[in-house]
Parts: structure tokens; sequence; C-alpha cells
């Protein structure tokens, strides 16, 4: 059997339990945005990972080095954010093609820079080594949280609100954008190229989102808001049902997939590397905490959807039963 | 500029200020084998990342998956015990070919989880994708260490005796035995391919040498002796010089290098992935720290050098100036 047969959830399913920790052991570990460990009674650290390939998860003639450098800082970044944490800091592991400018890794590392200073996450340490091939790019990042606040995908109740804290489908339209061959520069261009390069991992809204009791779930939309969604099924052990007419879409994809004619619901479900929050609410406490999230970030809460006491995940259009044929993004399929 | 024309420690100079803590910042980052974190008043935490890339630092046909997954963890863990702690968490990005089987990747798990559980260090997390190529593995690693024990690589003063905690060279015989196409099963080649893809990070003997305020400034040995005490060299201010006569070699080495008439000096100067530790350590301390890790840890210290008021490395044989031609290893040269 080989591992594009299992996938990527398939492997995690598969090895995790090699290294499942003692019931009761006061650490987090595999199968959540970041794993948990104590600090102190009040404290905890997380700790997440990403590893970003060339041509897998990035085309380097598409994307400015200082770009990249956000974007694999920003990715991690949003799974401390899903948690309810704060960045303390960074690590860059960075495998480098022999003929790669210096002046390309000068502007990778101020794009690095200028999030960590504005996130408050400095680059700490890191490996560099030389690559055969294509860029070799993973981060691993540490943050903190309040012990008792922290979130998980394993918390959503019967009867939440499934909600998300952005629009859906920007990036994936921005990347269709480059994939297709199209202009990338119009005035509805440019707002999808920035969601797709320059993802801002969403910090202030996880915390205030994570100090709420009525918020039960978090997690970050990084695979795609279907995908993702069946992440927090699965660890809840719940169903879900999402209103498709409520799935938020930015002006700027609305004009593009107007011109080319795509599907929006599918650039939003499965399109992923959105890095909004997607989080499970109290029904009763939606709106307190809708204000609250708009009151201290700006930041918009936009229901699009129920938790339910299925295991099934199901959509609606207009309160109609509906079906969809996409699927999330599996790095292995 | 290309940045092999930089070479790896050229990079490391040229993007290490952009990330330069504050001079009253209680962290430590970018220039030892781990970075240190503050915890608490006398605890603190070490971050060490290591990349490792197919046919660049290992031959899938030459090492067995579950000599991977220890080896890929092992690197790591020896940073760890050359600033004297120990190891809390493990966390694995792994960029997987297509085409690698399930079997592969459990048996490669499996020497991860042999390792994590002898040393403690338990994977909490990590990240999985589909590679284009070669495999793509990056560990961090956490561990702790009491703040007042930490040993860094610019300890090291005028007068120091300059040690080793091993054998040196083996590592890189087993790989000459691997890429010269050699038999690798005899009773000689066996301990240098064991020593080349099953690397015991040397925990107990850091801690023990990490404890002692005779012990001045310690590194593990990764890059080669030459390049790692040209590290301690440069963190430290001082010189070096090592007497060539006093590198210690196993018997295997010994064997295999006067059958094949390898140079053992080039060997083990030039040769790396020892993963013993590199100490200075008062000198009239020495004998007491020698039988203190010898009774403790099993250990035995060897003095090869001293450190000296230059900024020189030079080499003696048997007292006399000897020179070397041989370099250590730079992963972009």
């Amino acid at each position: 059997m080989k591992c594009s047969d299992l996938g990527e959830f398939g492997l995690i399913r598969r090895f995790a339990p090699r290294f499942a920790l003692a019931a009761d052991d006061p650490r987090y570990g595999i199968g959540d945005d970041c794993a948990v460990l104590p600090l102190s009674t009040d404290r905890v650290q997380l700790v997440t990972t990403d590893l970003l390939l060339e041509d897998r998860h990035f085309v380097r003639r598409w994307i400015a080095p200082h770009e990249l450098g956000h974007k694999a800082l920003a990715v991690n970044l949003s799974d401390i954010a899903a948690m309810g944490g704060t960045p303390t800091a960074a690590f860059c592991s960075l495998g480098l093609p022999g003929d790669i400018e210096v002046a390309w890794i000068d502007s990778f590392f101020e794009g690095v820079e200028e999030l960590a200073k504005t996130t408050g996450c400095p680059l700490l340490g890191g490996d560099t080594t030389k690559a055969r091939d294509g860029l070799v790019i993973n981060f691993a990042v540490l943050g903190e949280a309040e012990a008792n606040r922290v979130k998980y995908r394993s918390g959503a109740q019967v009867g939440d609100i499934l909600a998300v804290t952005g629009y859906l489908g920007d990036s994936a339209g921005g990347l269709r954008l480059l994939q297709g061959g199209h202009p990338t520069s119009g005035p509805a261009e440019t707002p999808l190229l920035t969601a797709h390069h320059r993802p801002q991992p969403q910090l202030a809204a996880g915390h205030c989102l994570a100090v709420r009791s009525a918020v039960h779930a978090m997690l970050d939309v990084s695979d795609g808001v279907e995908s993702d969604v069946r992440h927090l099924m699965d660890r809840s052990r719940v169903g879900a049902c999402i209103e498709l007419t409520r799935l938020p879409y930015s002006p700027a994809l609305q004009a593009v997939s107007n011109a080319h004619q795509w599907a929006l619901e599918t650039l939003a479900l499965t399109g992923g590397e959105d890095y909004v929050l997607l989080c499970t609410i109290q029904a009763d406490a939606f709106d307190e905490v809708a204000r609250a999230l708009a009151q201290e970030t700006g930041t918009t809460l936009h229901p699009i959807g129920t938790i339910t006491d299925t295991d099934q995940l199901v959509y609606t259009r207009d309160g109609q039963p509906a079906t969809l044929s996409g699927h999330g993004f599996d790095h292995f399929r």
C-alpha cells in the first residue's frame, strides 16, 4: 500500500496511536491545530509546525519572496490563533536549491521579519541546508495561552452555531487566477492575490473568542471549510449542517467569479487556505459574541450553519437539502 | 550572488542580524545548538530544529526506515544534550513522495517511537504532506534545563582543555563504506554503520557535564570537529590547538581504515555526524570531571587540545606544528 492510497488524514490516523499520551498526561498531542503543554498552573504552551514545499504549496514564480516569508510564518500563527494563543517564538528550517539568489533569501526573511515584529513572535532559530530541487520551508512556532481558555476542535456541542470570522474562497480565487493564467492586477483581482499570498493570522479575533465560554470549539480554515468542519465533527463526535446561502463572499470574489463563471460555493467550501477561524458558539450567546468580536477587533462573525446530533455533514440551500460534489483538500490525493 | 557562494554559515551570518534580540531580552536566539527561553526563575526551555533531505543527508536505499526515524530524532536530541538539557517533546514534519510504502512509514515511526520512549520525549505533533521528489524530514524538539546550568558555545576560556565524549570518525567511516560500495556487515564494519545510522544522543553525559561549573562551553559534533571547534572559537572569541595524536579512534575504525588505507585524521576532523559532545574544561578540574563522567555515565572524556588566546585553529602532532588540508562539512559547498 502506498501513502497516496491512505491520504493525509488516513496516514495521521494510522501513526498517531503510536504516540498517544497516557490518560492522566497533562499534555495534549496530535489532533488539533497545536499541541498543548503545561507551563504553570494557569498557563500552557502551544506548539505548531507547518511544512511548505515548492510546487506543492507554492509556485516560486507566482509569489514574491517577501510574501512567501510572510505566508510561511502566517500559516503557523493562524494555528496559534485558532487555539486562542499569543505567539512567542518561531523557528525556521530552509532547504535552498544551490542556484537561489541571496537577494531572494534576503527578501524572504524581510517578509518573515515584518510579520514576526508585528505579532511579537521573533525568529529564534532554525536550520539551513542545500536542497537538490525545490525550496523546502518548515516553520515551528511556539505560543502561550491561559490554561482554561484554550479552545479545542473537540468542544463543539449539539445546537451550537457554526461560524467563520471572515470571507471564504478569496485565497482559492487568487490561486485559480494564477493557475488559469488570468490577469491578476485588477481592482477585484488584487485582493484575491493578497488573500492567497499574504494571509493575516487572526490572533486578536482568536484571543477574543477564546476568552468567551460560549465559544465551544475553534480551528482555522486551512484545508477548506468542508474538510475543516469534518475535523471538528470527528473530534467532537457531532454532525453539522451548513446553509449554503450564508457562506460569506467578498465583493472582490463575487466580481471575479462572475466574470469567470466560477462556482462560488466550491471555492468557499473546498478551496482552503482562508486562514479565518471556524468556531462553534452556544446559540443563545451568538449575538453577544459577534458584537464583542466586532467591537474589540473589527472582525465580522458570519454564521454558516449549526452543529447537529448526527454524524453527517449536510448542506441546505434556503433551508432545503442540497448536495455538493466537491471535497476538501487532501495533500495526498 | 547565489546562496552556494555564501555557504551555510555565511547565510546564517547574513540573515541572523535581522532577528537579533534586544540586549536586555532574556531569550537567547540564533547561534547555538538550541535557542533558550525563560520558563521560570530557575528553569529554561531549549528549542532546536533539524531538516534532513533525501540524497543530501541520507540515501534511502542505504538506511532502514526505523534507523532513519531514530536518526532524525537523535540529531535533535543531541542538540538538547549539548546544552545540558532534558528533552520534553518532539514535532515531526514529513514530506512523503507519493509512491512511498505505508509499511516504510510505519517502520520510520517505529524508530522514532523507540527513541522517543527511551528518552522521555514524546512526539506531540507535526505535519504531513506529499513531496514531489525526495523525502523531507524536519524535527523540532523542546527540552528543559536549569537556567544557571545551560552551557553555551560562547563560554570557552583561554587555557581550557578541549575534550570530546567519544570516538571520532566512526559515522564518517560508515558513510565512506556505503559510498565506496564496500562490504558493510563485517565485525569491524557493523559498528561504523551503526554509528552512522543510529547515533546515540549523549543526554546523560550532557547533563553530567552541564552541572559542573568547570565545564565552560559545550556543543555537539555534527559538522565535524574542525568545523565545530571553529564555531566554538567564533562564539567564544578564542583560538584552539588540537593535538592530532590525541584524536580518539574506535578499534573498528582503525581496523577498517587500515584495510582501506583511509586517513584517520581527516575522517575524525571533517567527517561529521559523530554526535558526541565537544566541551572545554578548566584545566585543573579536568581529571575530576572526567572521573565523574565515567562514574556517572560510563562515558570516557578524551582531551584533544587546548583553548588559546589567538584567533587561530592550529594543529600539532606530538607537540610539533602540523598542517591539514581538510575542511568541515558545509551544506552549501
